[in-house]
């Protein structure tokens, strides 16, 4: 029998054989342990996973409690976690949720990064991210298919649907970051990425995300007009700080047609390093001196937002990626940052009005072949979707596991729980050899309150309000996903954002399909009617046209 | 039948007729009626039920809808409301919760008043409370069990038990603060409170909360003393501002015994008259120039936090009875402002480590003999319990019941549930014409996260950790309340505190007998839990002592 409480090369069990008491627990676990693979988390040994600092569990002993939790909870139970560590197993009911997690959530007046460091530091919380503390995380194919969306709509928008010939600049190429240069290549664009961490980048390039990496900022722009030049796809890693190489663009004159950033702004002490400064040195600071850490990372965060506003200016479609760059550098004093737009306003709303977002599945079984399965069941479902039959098409050719076999993609309300019944009928009829994990990113239509991302802009002005992820968690919970999360911070960063997760097993039971049915419509439904009461007509639509199943009484 | 469109007079109906499908939506239904009935809320034509600005609806409209819903709903549905408005209904499960309700929450950035002002103008939010916009607002008597809980600890404390022959001087007779005089005298105590506004008096006089009104300070200051002297209960009420009652003391030398405030401080543009203006001239100033209106009361509220640190200096036993006076105080400069002590680090942290704290319920026949029944079942089951048996029988004596009769009382962990089953089978027999309703106050121990209040001076510092009261309202969804709300900015005002609540009817069926006995066993143990992870060893005590029904896996 598997060693759970190993914390080195953590492996999620595959397979039918079931070691908790139900498949809600066992799913939890599997995932759990899948977020702390070293093929798909960042840092499995400080249990970070993604985005900066966001961790699994908050320390070693509560991952082993966690477990032994798990491993021993009757299927009338609930445990709940508490930023990380298990605080309590309650008894519920059969068709409640197996797991409760809050992590990071901090009273509004105290909902700041210094108090959140603060408290970490005594050992009282810890920074979930977003699918990283909810167990959700799938490595970067998670992100490269938001990538891929994104850029989809930015391509149809302003370059006739395709990034061939155009050339994409950004940094970072962690956790989420690393997924930019592989969505830009299906898209056959050419990346040139900035990474202050050489170790980053040999990871990109040893999952083949990456094409080539290179010292000297003059050569790797070469390359990238040449190939641009030529209309070949071509992704490159530059090892060097996001500023020097923005600062090289502006001196030469070089404007790129698109331009993002994907380092971890959204927390400057830990997730920016700062300019001149090595990984090592930074390390070093970060230890010693935190808060001049501090002073410096938000200096060189401003001049690399002044930077990017002088390309906007020169022509580069510049938007900001949902790291929160541009508030930090205005706090700084560069009044103009919020004139870059962010991405989902200008791109990815109208997807959130029909319901879409980041729906993805894993295949408890282990097998890429029953995950190639699936793939050919959504392509017979959706393939009428010119987006998703790319995207189903594209994805088996480039994506590379990671840990369990996981699929991600941009399913509709009235798609998500159609297709997740019919895999746990499949599940039931052994076509799968084991069930299958069906959740999705925080990052969602329902799902979040995030004024500098997923809410920046709202046609009614409702940015701010934060009672539709609390909804949606609380919504999910009535219907019995097996796990739901509720986390502060994630993405935006502490004090800007509150969000939801939820996840079920399709164990092939009937309480499986009721659970799928009811929580993979009304999670999207209640993203849909919260598009629809902000004005939305597309949602308005997307909301009538599913009237049957929800009333929006208003 | 009943108009339950009718927007005046608004009475719940009593009795053991149904109107909507399933008592879940009854009871809330019964509930919300109740909290906007003119016997029971402050201001039913603007649906302000308690609290300042407390509502239980964000409009009309929404109000009907609400009602529509309710009445239509079916048993596996679930409605959801969005700061007072009905946002949709959902199919979720028999056992699930019937309403969902998230209330003026705000991602943390923007978690301020003025924010909050903003958005509430534009219609996009409302203020809920605590219990006015979850729909279990009973009256001045929910706040008179605490106030007489606080007061009793005080007493034993300080004066050996009684209040006998002391002088507590305080301000507010609003709908929390119009417990104090009543309390006071269940201690033997007098009371002289100032209240800026003349109508409130008359309410409190007409409902036999206080003996005397008054409108000479120095009057009212004389037959304080003469009573105090003579050690004979009595409470006056004097029409003047908090500040010229603490200045006419401070001036004369005298110094109460108890000093405290309940102003609704917490939101100083509606719940607090600034000094030197009327009520009328405060309305009229409060629409032309709210800033000015704010700017004024900011300055009377740290005088008046000066004039209670003198008084505090002299020798009286002063604290802060949770309307965030100090915070305002100490913004505006009253560096000392956190020499006065909170009450519930003071008084009330003992009783929630043994999972006390405001429980209540409410007779939906409507008569008050079958309220009484229950008092006499509480004396039987409790009567050891010697500040329970006070309570029981002083409250028989001195509370009116407005609107539905209803009781509260400060059951611990295991009290709870035992005595909600108890009475679902007393429904089940017939003893009772009609079901019960039974919830709480967010002021609990397991459902806030409040710094200024109920999680002031945490022993571990997790103060402004609000994971709790996330946990709490998703723990309360998965045991199957009939209604669970979470709220932003009660009591200590907005950015101050989060908090949940949670309701279940008693309709005699096992259904009810189940949600009951986890509900009310849960909530008050994950507030056990949440204070022995902090380090409480009464916590830690009560938790072991009933580790049958939980697990505390640290
Ligand atoms: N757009 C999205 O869909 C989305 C989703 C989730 C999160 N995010 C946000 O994107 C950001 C990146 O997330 P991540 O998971 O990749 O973070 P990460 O911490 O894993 O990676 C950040 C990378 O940036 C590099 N870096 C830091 N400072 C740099 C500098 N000055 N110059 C060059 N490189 C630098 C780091 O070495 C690291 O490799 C976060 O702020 C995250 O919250 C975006
Ligand atoms: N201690 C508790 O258990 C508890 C519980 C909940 C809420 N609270 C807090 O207590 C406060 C009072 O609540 P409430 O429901 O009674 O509010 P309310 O708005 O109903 O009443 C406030 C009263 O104060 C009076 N007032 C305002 N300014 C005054 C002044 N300068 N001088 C004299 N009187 C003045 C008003 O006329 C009004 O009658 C609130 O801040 C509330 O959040 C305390």
């Amino acid at each position: 029998m598997q060693d759970f409480m190993r914390h080195s090369e953590i492996q999620a069990p595959t397979g039918p054989e079931l070691h908790c008491k139900g498949w809600g627990q066992e799913g939890a676990l599997r995932m759990l342990m899948n977020n702390l693979d070293a093929r798909v988390g960042e840092n499995p040994a400080q249990r970070i996973v993604y985005g900066g600092r966001g961790r699994a569990a908050r320390s070693w002993p509560a991952y082993d409690k966690i477990v032994e939790s798990l491993l021993t909870m009757d299927n009338d139970e609930t445990l709940l976690i508490q930023s990380g560590k298990p605080v309590g197993v309650f008894k519920t009911q059969p068709g409640a949720p197996r797991v409760l997690i809050a992590n990071a959530n901090l009273v509004g007046k105290w909902a700041t990064l210094e108090e959140f460091d603060r408290l970490e530091q005594m050992g009282l919380t810890m920074f979930g991210q977003m699918t990283a503390g909810s167990w959700i995380y799938i490595g970067s194919q998670g992100v490269i298919q938001g990538t891929f969306e994104t850029l989809a709509a930015l391509a149809t928008k302003h370059f006739d649907g395709t990034l061939r010939g155009r050339l994409y600049v950004s940094a970072g190429l962690g956790g989420m970051g690393g997924a930019q240069p592989l969505s830009v290549k299906m898209l056959d664009g050419v990346a040139l990425l900035a990474e202050v961490d050489a170790r980053r980048i040999q990871k990109r390039l040893d999952s083949g995300y990456l094409d080539v990496g290179l010292e000297s900022i003059p050569e790797a722009v070469n390359i990238a007009l040449q190939a641009k030049a030529e209309g070949r796809a071509l992704s490159i890693g530059v090892h060097c700080h996001a500023n020097e190489l923005l600062q090289y663009l502006v001196a030469e004159r070089i404007t790129p047609d698109v331009l993002s950033d994907q380092t971890a702004a959204h927390d400057p002490l830990v997730g920016y390093i700062p300019d001149e400064l090595t990984v090592e040195e930074a390390t070093i600071l970060r230890a010693e001196d935190p808060s001049q850490y501090l002073q410096k990372a938000r200096q060189s965060i401003a001049h690399h937002v002044e930077n990017m506003l002088v390309l906007q200016r020169a022509g580069a479609q510049t938007f900001d990626y949902g790291n929160n760059i541009r508030r930090e550098a205005f706090d700084q004093g560069v009044t103009d940052a919020f004139e870059i737009l962010g991405y989902v306003p200008a791109y990815l709303r109208d997807l959130f009005c029909e319901g879409k977002g980041p729906f993805r599945w894993a295949v408890l079984s282990g097998k890429p072949e029953e995950l190639y399965q699936l793939d050919q069941l959504a392509l017979d479902m959706f393939g009428d979707n010119p987006l998703l039959r790319r995207w189903f098409t594209l994805a088996r050719q480039y994506i590379q596991f990671q840990g369990l076999p996981a699929r991600i993609a941009y399913m509709g309300l009235g798609e998500r729980d159609a297709f997740a019944v019919r895999v746990n009928e499949w599940v039931a009829q052994g076509k799968l050899s084991a069930p299958v994990v069906f959740g999705r990113d925080h990052h969602d239509t329902g799902s979040v309150a995030s004024p500098y991302r997923e809410t920046e802009k709202m046609a009614d002005g409702s940015d701010a309000i934060a009672d539709w992820p609390i909804l949606n968690a609380l919504l999910n919970t009535a219907a019995g996903a097996h796990w739901v999360s509720f986390h502060h911070g994630g993405g935006t960063g502490i004090g800007y954002s509150l969000h939801a997760g939820a996840v079920v097993v399709a164990d092939g039971s009937d309480d499986s399909a009721g659970r799928l049915s009811r929580v993979f419509f009304n999670d999207p439904g209640i993203g849909v009617i919260r598009h629809a009461d902000a004005g939305y007509s597309l949602a308005e639509k997307t909301m009538l046209a599913h009237s049957a199943r929800m009333r929006a009484p208003f």
